[in-house]
């Protein structure tokens, strides 16, 4: 069955020519405008999520005498939604039972299927914009984004490197050895994909989908049977993924239980079961380096892990030549969803003399200043405001904003926004030999701003905490050739990727697929990246049949 | 650092396509012959053995105040030889001492350095077949192959691997993103390879370059820094690979500690506190499933761990058109270094009502009876006996041999040959439900010809000990293409590669570099396989920095 693989593979091809030069490239647009996605969709993707309010959410045939669900909307309501739920054995025999049917399938087919799943996604990106919306707690333009056609963007990605490592095998060979006068000795070879086994993804409550989308087409796209377990407040996005890819499977001929959607409630999660099950093979999570932890220690010995987990992320000014254009976007970095991204930055390090900027030179205070200046132009206008924090998608991650006020001098207050449960950046100064509260992940709109000695000693803190507490991203700004290539040094042996002298519409906390590799592996962050080839090429073994060739 | 890079690149990509279509083909020629390696090679060679025996090794600057070494040859005399030996704090230390500098090298001068060393090796092969032949026990014409030319291969064959990997990330790339009527976002990119960190290489006894440079060469080719932990029984010919890694290294600049040889004494084994060492990143560990459940479960939870483990091999016989020739190829592949080969099969499962032959049909007990003769005539004259079976490694193996009458009713009883620790193969029959003997691995020369109820439950027996126990190996003789074709299915579920029909001089024992991937991490004989992209790709990671394009 490769009807959808040859429907596709001009998208395929795209995608594998993007990954070599990793320039700028998407097939999915991100603007959502009834242009592109044509002018009814905005309101079919709001009636649809409007109509899925209240009622019990849809997919057939799917395992699950059980139904759960309780997510409420950071934005005010409650979604009022259940899923079918079943038990951890039950999922794990009708993953087992899928997967004959699937493994037999082939490449082409696998690929084929992950293709028109993610075309069929992009076609429901004002649906699932609100799905994401309301479990994420983002404004709408950036649930569109990053549910939408950024996370379809990455599902992408991982097919098509996924595919550019099955391909490297070829399926046959004639093997011919010299054997001095005599006759050569032949054998004609043919090499099998195999799939590794039952796939779990761990989702998270900030981007389900964003994070989730890599490793699920990775597996499938290698043969895998997945079970996508969302996070409790966050399943939506994922059942509507799930029900699109059973549809698929199902149309083309497969088992839909191929993928497998196990929701649980808050208190009563199937998160550890599922992780320490024998059948379980490959593990993608996101989520906590505590529950990161546990994951990594409990999965099987032969299970493959790939993770993304927790990490505090730093910018050092040294000196700049745009000291406006660097406080407005330091400022847009630490507001965008509430610090809630895990690679916006943190912790903020200028020297205690202070810097040099194009407005001359100016004390520590003034950049501290400038930036809690340039966050309150940001956010004057109060619509303005919530489109870009969005809410807080947990109630801790109020909590911990409302506690951090004596970590530090506060430089900039939190408030609430207009709109669902909110809270503006605050903003903290500290003395870096004086405490460590910037050394630990405080998640949501918190950052330090942290005097050191100069900006040498920045980079130097910055890069340390990289290595042991673990960090996404980076950020610099300086003037001094020489001093940014010490600083893309030490970063680089930190195994973070550095953004320097970012202004004007491009963030520190962006990663666009095709070209970034998001999270290195390399720090305590993440053992993973999304998406290079140690992501895909281990979810899948090669096995062979030899034999003399026929005369 | 590229000039050797620039002197081998031709080398790099020949190894290159060779990979692609994985037909033969190898730069390092297996014959012992100085028409190819030069008149004086095989005295040399020789010479240099002799005069290593009863002496120090000398491994100038390495760190190590004590000394260990009491190799026994299995041909009957001690080696005599020590090795220097250093704590494993100290080893640590000296690895991360060596680090910056190497990683600062980068890829081509990594990869350059590898094929400078496997170059230099292999030049030296004749020595190195001694130096295997007196640890591992094989006969000399094996110990120069699978210790020379065939583990070059498959330390080439890494290198290409690792190569192909780390090159499918640009080192720059520009990025633009459009921006509508605006100007676009433009960014250029930088992509650096960064090694995973220090990597652990656990060799075995009885192969001790084949199984150990495929993990050493793919470490050392991404940067990584290596501690080579030989078998205490095997120590000279990874400490030669060792003193020839230094050598290059030293002279193209880089330190010298870069590759460490770690030696230490039965009963005194260090290794178990290198698995634990919070500084290792990498291990390839070669040996029994039981160590190897231990190196898999005690490694750092962030270590990257690669394996091949023990398993129990299987021949299927069905049917046969050419009777002679197939009990011929078997009995090579049971006497064949005395079944220590990791390749060597020991269950022959053959329907308890015979089988069809070209020699008519043949009941259970004359198939075994052909596979017994063949052994004798294979083995009558007792230099060739010799030559073919080599000794046994371990006094542990020849204990095992003895105890293992029991286990059966002899078929071919074992001899000690006329060279050596050694023991040729022992042959037992059994009734498959009668016994679960043959379920279990029993290392060395002792096989088992097990009754089954026809070949489909042959192939089932099969299969499953390869799924439960590991395989690396599994051998179909059959004429039925419809039986072949679900035997194949059978095994390639069970994840083991499977030769049919072998008959004449390929045997199923046998794994050619570029061609066939050793093992496939698909079953409990190891996690991974020699060489695919998953065996290189985690080796190292990915880091950018970024920055607005200058103007």
């Amino acid at each position: 069955m490769t009807v959808l693989f040859d429907t596709h593979r001009g998208l395929l091809e795209e995608a594998l020519r993007a990954l070599e030069t990793r320039g700028f490239w998407t097939p999915f647009p991100e603007v959502p405008s009834g242009k592109i996605y044509g002018e009814s969709a905005r309101d079919e993707g709001q009636t649809a999520f409007d109509s899925s309010i209240g009622n019990p959410f849809e997919l057939p045939e799917h395992p699950g005498a059980n139904s759960v669900g309780a997510e409420a909307s950071p934005w005010g309501f409650d979604l009022g939604i259940t899923y079918p739920a079943a038990d951890v054995s039950d999922l794990v025999a009708a993953s087992q039972a899928a997967a004959p049917a699937w493994v037999e399938a082939g490449p082409k087919a696998w690929v084929g299927v992950c293709l028109e799943i993610l075309t069929r996604l992009n076609r429901m990106s004002f649906q699932m914009g609100h799905a994401v919306m309301h479990t994420s707690g983002q404004a709408f333009p950036m649930a569109f984004q990053a549910g939408g056609p950024h996370a379809q963007d990455r599902g992408l990605e991982a097919v098509a490197m996924a595919w550019s490592e099955m391909v490297r095998v070829p399926e046959t060979a004639i093997w011919e050895k010299p054997q001095g006068k005599g006759s050569p000795l032949v054998l004609e070879k043919h090499w099998q994909i195999m799939p590794r086994g039952l796939s779990l993804i761990i989702g998270c409550n900030t981007f389900p989908n964003w994070n989730s989308y890599p490793g699920l087409f990775a597996s499938l796209a290698t043969g895998n049977t997945l079970i996508v377990k969302p996070h409790p407040s966050a399943i939506l996005p994922l059942a509507l993924t799930v029900r699109v890819a059973r549809e698929v499977l199902t149309e083309a001929g497969y088992p839909a239980d191929t993928v497998l959607l196990a929701p649980d409630a808050t208190g009563a999660e199937i998160t550890q079961n599922l992780v320490r099950d024998p059948a379980v093979r490959i593990i993608d999570y996101t989520g906590s380096n505590v529950f990161g932890e546990w994951v990594r220690s409990h999965a099987g010995a032969d299970t493959q892990v790939y993770t993304e987990e927790t990490g505090v992320n730093s910018i050092v000014i040294a000196a700049t030549d745009d000291f406006a254009g660097m406080c407005a976007n330091i400022a847009f970095s630490l507001s965008l969803y509430s610090g809630q991204m895990c690679t916006a930055p943190q912790n903020i390090f200028i020297p205690r003399a202070g810097i040099d900027t194009d407005e001359g030179q100016k004390s520590f205070d003034e950049v501290a200043q400038g930036i809690s200046a340039a966050v309150d132009a940001l956010l004057s206008d109060p619509m303005r405001a919530s489109g870009v924090c969005g809410t807080l998608a947990n109630p801790a991650t109020a909590e911990r904003v409302a506690n951090a006020h004596a970590l530090g001098r506060v430089i900039r207050e939190s408030h609430a926004l207009d709109e669902g449960r909110s809270a503006s950046p605050l903003i903290l100064a500290v003395e870096a030999g004086e405490t460590d509260a910037f050394e630990n992940e405080c998640f949501g709109p918190i950052s330090f701003i942290v005097a050191v000695d100069d900006a040498k000693a920045g980079v130097a803190v910055a890069a340390d905490l990289a290595q042991h507490k673990g960090a996404i991203t980076a950020a610099l700004y300086d003037t001094d050739e020489d001093r940014i290539s010490d600083a893309a040094a030490a970063f680089a042996r930190a195994g973070v990727n550095l953004s320097i002298n970012l202004t004007g519409n491009i963030y520190v906390n962006q990663s666009a697929a095709f070209s970034d590799f998001h999270v290195t592996g390399a720090n305590p962050a993440g053992n993973a990246s999304l998406t290079d080839a140690a992501f895909v090429a281990n979810r899948f073994r090669v096995v062979m049949w030899r034999r003399p060739r026929a005369a």
